[in-house]
């Protein structure tokens, strides 16, 4: 397998990231606007840098222009709570997954890789229709049908739980404290959004990280 | 319906902003790098002013910086010949219709529109495998399943000719000296690339483009 990674930087991506070190030729992180991009690159960079793995950075500028969402800068502001809360919806930038999947595909193309590599989850299936199994099926029929080298969509953890990545990744020895979650955008995790939420769940009994409010 | 048009500012996807000018709410044209991209732009703002459309341009310079194609700037030369050409594979952009698909896909969703449109046609097939059908069809399915409101790809002259498509352009009276098809970049066009020929066999009879070569 000659791989690109879709690599935000985060807990489930840097999992992947190492699982597939050998395989992965290229790390692609995307920046739309997000409040958090600059934390989510940072902590790219640094991972990458460690493996050796060629990083590139691309802008999507116009996702921040013209999509709404409260991921976004300048958007509603971000919810506190669970992941499957109906209020969490507000995080969801449309489409997300499909333009960075495409636009995976043909750097693939471009660079001669066969497969692109996401690390969508189980946990992401209930509010983001662009992280379920017959989406990435359907994205993936059309990746191999509209390349010339027949590029693949591979997701390796799309039927497991965070909490499940994260003892995987801890077997590997992964040092989670370089990665981050939190959609706020603070200096350190809020502790309480939704994401926050579910990374503290997912790193119980191993967790380094630093959260502005420790409610439990 | 309510659609968003993928307008290049060519004679197929001009055709098709005039045949659903009742159901596009915005046209989008996309700046890759490509050599020719300044005189399309031109041509689509001009078309969607006079239909009163609204027009949004977007950059996608990721790709001129990092894809290989003799179409983008500083890339091989533009050859000459038949569009079934061997040799016209240099003008292939690693999965171009999948990224502006997709990008298209966000684009609706964020603006609650149903349907995306694109004007690939039968001529595309055999150099472009994002324009064949089955592509179409599983991307459809993705964007289906990837998209809160169900977005549907709709590509009306998938199964028709360039010809045709000119032919149904005429009976409606469009102006299609207001499109661009070079792929050279000149200040007229060429008339020997493959778009060019193309090009002219689709508007023989009713041709009122300048060519700067007129072989035939």
């Amino acid at each position: 397998m000659k791989a690109l990674l879709i690599y935000s930087g985060g807990l489930d991506s840097t999992t992947l990231l190492n699982e597939y070190r050998e395989d992965i030729k290229i790390a692609l992180t995307f920046d739309y606007g997000s409040k958090h991009n600059a934390k989510e690159i940072a902590c790219a960079e640094e991972n990458c840098r460690i493996l050796g793995i060629r990083h590139i950075v691309v802008p999507l500028d116009f996702i921040g222009r013209y999509f709404r969402s409260g991921l976004l800068k300048g958007g509603e502001e971000i919810p506190d709570g669970r992941y499957d809360d109906e209020n969490m919806k507000v995080t969801v930038v449309p489409f997300r997954n499909g333009i960075m999947l495409a636009v995976a595909a043909g750097f693939a193309e471009s660079y001669d890789l066969d497969t692109v590599l996401i690390a969508n989850h189980s946990g992401d299936h209930a509010i983001y229709p662009d992280c379920r199994p017959e989406f990435i099926e359907a994205f993936d029929a059309a990746a191999h049908a509209g390349t010339y080298n027949g590029v693949r969509i591979v997701s390796p953890y799309c039927n497991i739980s965070k909490r499940e990545i994260a003892l995987r990744g801890r077997k590997m020895g992964i040092d989670y404290s370089r990665t981050w979650s939190c959609y706020k955008g603070g200096d350190v995790h809020c502790g309480r959004c939704g994401t926050c939420t579910e990374r503290k769940e997912a790193l119980e009994g191993f967790d380094d990280t630093v959260y502005e409010h420790c409610d439990d």
